[in-house]
């Protein structure tokens, strides 16, 4: 079925940089039929929705993300680290049934879909759950497995990782990828780490994994390896697969050799790298480095929101303060990140509006006070809107958020289950 | 009139840090009548407001602002800072008529009304436009007009000023406050400063300016003066009066001496610090050295937003990225900064629930995705919450946003009317 969008504004975020005002969309199942302005279009659409103060763009992609983790959002807030991961979040995990990661991830869909991401990056455990809900939710996602080495002696979970990638790839119509998840060289020992890389080589799937987020990290791969936490991802193995690497604050130029040729490439997290106290990401080193770089969330319990927007300011304006210039970074560099960044890290040909391309959109409200008036519409997208402006999302041309309701699942329903699951893991 | 909100929870910000679940809040126009449990309350109401799943807070005060700025909401964006100043906003402000100001405050004001912000500290010009805007829109507000010294050779600027603050003061229904402003070291010599203090101990009123707000500031003043811009000031008697300091972000160790028993204390502004690659102010300085801190956004020209939310997020952020610690700033500080931080700043009884005290407050919509569930709800209305939740606005009694919609003037007419002249300011 061929729908038409007509609306104000479309940002293609193609290599040109193209923007129609007015402009036009017509997209099927099969992907993205044309993008341009609306005399230009020859298709006879099915249905068209006309938003005359809309903005269309492509959807934003989430590169890193522990989506049921959703469920502890707020929980032990503003604790310091260790005491927070291990008085709060591991006896919580260990107490969380697959159910709960199902309505975990359920939540965490709800929010992203209003808020305009319509693919994200996921790592945590149970995936089994976390896919059934992705293929509900009608989201794309590449889903990993966590795997904490120094848990897993005879290799059972690292299996289960392999499985949950047999059975997993390419469902849900082609909406669901997966990749294998080692959490970080300071839960994987590095024997571990090389028997991932091979089993991900043996696969032919990516490899997510937590690099250089802290300080503490670097500092104690370094004493323990003698290496960096790059230098050593690298030498056993990981970055012979495409590597999603999660944060990357602390990577230095001395690590950049190492990153040479990556198939892959950083997700940057600047709300959960603030929050969390660690640092500001070097964006410049890796891009002049030809490294890609995207933009993530993390899980909602340390990030509390995964509003993708929010990341795109934070990133923007964490960048502007390590290059003490408002210059240092722009709308359109964030703009980027968090849609052709994040694509290419994934090695997905998403993140753009081109005919042919994955028929992946939101439309936002352009009308509101907030967004007015309008000198530069990535500024406005970028720095002004938030997700709750989006009032379409569209994924493999399913329009999966219309008029602000979730289309595929009881959002209601939902919420009410994920309010119970609280009540019950605040008691157990 | 008495009105009464039943909630889900009432966040009162009062000194024991009391929270209501659930909560009632009566008032009338005098102030707030109760604040407690629904089963204490023995106020009989005139209209009762039932909202199961709100969260009632003190409205936020936004301690800085250039809110006809909002015309030039993403001008020139992400330029480097001279550039942005010299060639595009003091060209563009030197064409602005009154009805450019009285059009632009009431945009922000719409913005601001949508986000929860019951007051705000403004300098610009033209300000008997900005003061009708605020008379009309319902909100309170601080007024200055800003004064550039090296523009006032004959003191006719300070002049205007003052009979801005003898029209004003009180106006409003007592909603209108006014201040005088000179606008920064940089552009007031000592002895401009010195005349400006001088007025404002004969007015009775405050001050409010720009100091140590970038490195480049800092760096001139002393090389001019051989001083810190606050040693400057307090030098010239700024500092006699009431003394609202924008910025602070080079506020040093050096400099607590001259704030030692200031009357008033700095406005953080975290965006327009990171948009404007300029810094991180020192909060744990100030604040342990018993220094007021309050919160604002700064103009839409550079901050793009005037939503305290946003504030308070990257307040928090901020702070933890200095601290380097998660529990270096937490949500609780963020809100008190947003409420009862920059209402000490002011001077102002209100930025609390309690009986006796202003009625103005907001009413969040806590039964959203993206604040489910809650684990803490202080976390929830600061990292997940943003001004995009509020649903109800009451300022002095009044109810001036109602189920999302302001009641106080045509919001949608000022939309258009804002984007007119921003078309035409694009022209001229």
């Amino acid at each position: 079925m061929l729908t038409r969008f007509d609306v104000g504004t479309v940002i293609t975020m193609n290599d040109a940089g193209d923007i129609f005002r007015p402009g036009t969309v017509v997209y099927d199942e099969t992907g993205i039929q044309y993008v341009g302005p609306p005399e230009g279009c020859r298709h006879h659409a099915d249905q068209t929705v006309a938003i005359p103060e809309g903005i269309a763009l492509p959807g934003l992609l989430n590169g890193h993300n522990h989506a049921a983790m959703s469920l502890m959002r707020g929980m032990a807030d503003d604790s310091a680290l260790f005491e927070w991961l291990s008085q709060h979040v591991w006896p919580l995990e260990s107490r969380l049934t697959a159910n709960d990661i199902y309505i975990g991830t359920l939540l965490a869909a709800a929010e992203m879909i209003h808020s305009g991401t319509v693919g994200f990056a996921d790592m945590y455990f149970a995936m089994d759950a976390a896919a059934q809900a992705v293929k509900e939710a009608g989201l794309r996602a590449w889903l990993a497995r966590g795997l904490v080495g120094s848990q897993d002696p005879d290799g059972q979970k690292l299996e289960e990782g392999v499985a949950f990638c047999q059975a997993w790839e390419g469902q849900a119509e082609g909406r669901i990828h997966t990749m294998l998840g080692p959490h970080a060289p300071y839960t994987c020992p590095p024997e571990y780490l090389a028997r991932v890389a091979r089993a991900a080589q043996d696969e032919g799937v990516g490899i997510h994994i937590h690099l250089s987020e802290s300080q503490g990290e670097v500092d104690q791969i370094i004493a323990s390896y003698g290496k960096s936490p790059i230098q050593l991802a690298y030498d056993t193995g990981i970055f012979a697969s495409r590597t999603l690497i999660a944060h990357g604050v602390f990577i230095s130029q001395e690590d950049l050799p190492w990153l040479k040729g990556l198939q892959g490439g950083v997700i940057a997290c600047p709300v959960s790298n603030a929050k969390l106290g660690n640092g500001i990401m070097p964006y410049h080193l890796l891009a002049d480095a030809g490294v890609a770089v995207g933009l993530g969330t993390d899980g909602a319990a340390s990030t509390n929101s995964l509003d993708m927007f929010l990341e795109m300011k934070m990133m923007a304006w964490v960048q502007k303060l390590r290059g003490q210039r408002p210059d240092a970074f722009r709308a359109r560099d964030a703009l980027w990140a968090a849609t052709r960044g994040t694509a290419a890290v994934l090695g997905h040909n998403g993140g753009l509006l081109a005919p042919g391309r994955p028929s992946d959109l939101i439309v936002l409200d352009g009308g509101q006070a907030h967004v007015t008036p309008e000198w530069d519409v990535l500024a406005n997208v970028v720095y002004s809107a938030t997700g709750a402006d989006v009032r379409y999302v569209v994924v493999a041309g399913r329009m999966i958020l219309q008029e602000g309701v979730i289309t595929t699942f009881d959002e209601q329903a939902v919420l009410k289950l994920a309010r119970e699951r609280q009540a019950n893991l605040a008691k157990r």
